[in-house]
């Protein structure tokens, strides 16, 4: 493996454990030291990538971010759609978004920076709203900042009151209640009749994504000896 | 004092030590002793009235439910627009709300329930709506308890982010920008032109409770010793 497919591979080892413990343990009560024994990983190794708590939470917080792209669409409302049913369908998969969802809702997490992934999301979603009242999707009175803003803040809600009260059992159904009252607010209803907003969309999306890297990751144990 | 009256001022000081130190520490990271310390109260005075942590943070919890109420009106809109928008102004003036907000969301307070505040907000919001219903206040497809699971989801995360950006400096803003976005799908359109929405309504509802306890309780040094 040549030295840069290493460390990506090292870096990827260390968050991934990092995001097994910030979930468990809340990042106040995780320690550097379990996230070590998680990764089976080298003091050096990790404090070359990350050195200090505070760099592998913001590290962890940031790979939902990398996360926000999905296929294109003709409709920008359907793309917007897209971005929040797959973001819902891998908070019940994917540990590493599960992980960085609730280290930005972590109010105990003191010194952690956890603005960056509430204004990347109103970034992206915003976004994806100018498109769509360029392309003429949205109602006239739509200021797509401050609809991007509503949009991510109760999406944060939703998905804590499912998590809460079902484990994430029932997120889909929630996700898709919620946007059927938000959407006819803030688009043409002529566009909303060829949107899906189905509790099935979020796996759609994600069976389209043809790079992705879905698997679950394989618990310690079963790992081979870390390269680090 | 009555003896009837100390217990309840007792209870009422316990609380509102514990509400500031589960604040503070988050669920997990909270202990009796710093409760007691922040209370100036004896082991003995605690736990008659909260034999563990967990009927401490419970008590916290139930606390922001027995203030769901506010002056009857006679559009049942307004009145769900009140409860929520004089919820928000006592999360930023309340630590005994704030304290039980910030426990419903704590994922990291294992072995609590934290079930309790999103269905009894949901019962009595989606209450309401059925007044609202009967009244003719609403659009024909609107089902009282599905809606009242997504008012109740989006205003957590509406709350948790104005929190995280602004320390809840933003919060009557991004809570009317939610209810202009939301409403408009669920009551009628004759109904909305006469609710009060604007970001002074929850200031303007707690004026108009006479019997309200808001002042904030005194630190624990001014206090007069203990009665427990």
């Amino acid at each position: 493996m040549a030295r840069q497919d290493r460390a990506i591979r090292t870096r990827q080892t260390i968050l991934t454990a990092a995001a097994k413990v910030f979930e468990e343990r809340g990042y106040q009560a995780a320690t550097i030291t379990e996230i070590l024994t998680t990764a089976g990983m080298t003091k050096g190794a990790l404090y070359f990538h990350f050195p200090s708590k505070e760099d592998l939470a913001l590290g962890v917080l940031s790979e939902q971010d990398q996360r926000l792209t999905v296929p294109a669409r003709a409709c920008k409302i359907q793309e917007a759609v897209d971005v929040i049913t797959l973001h819902a369908h891998r908070l019940q998969t994917n540990p590493m978004v599960r992980a960085g969802v609730r280290l930005s809702l972590d109010q105990q997490a003191h010194g952690l920076d956890r603005t960056g992934p509430f204004l990347n999301w109103s970034r992206v979603i915003g976004g994806l709203l100018e498109k769509a009242r360029e392309q003429g999707e949205l109602l006239p009175h739509v200021k797509p900042a401050e609809t991007a803003d509503v949009i991510v803040g109760s999406f944060a809600g939703i998905q804590a009151m499912s998590q809460a009260l079902t484990g994430y059992q029932d997120l889909n159904n929630r996700v898709s209640a919620w946007l059927r009252h938000l959407l006819p607010n803030i688009a043409l209803s002529s566009v909303l009749t060829s949107v899906d907003l189905t509790t099935q969309r979020g796996g759609a999306v994600i069976a389209e994504i043809e790079d992705d890297t879905e698997d679950p990751p394989r618990p310690a144990t079963e790992r081979e000896p870390a390269t680090g």
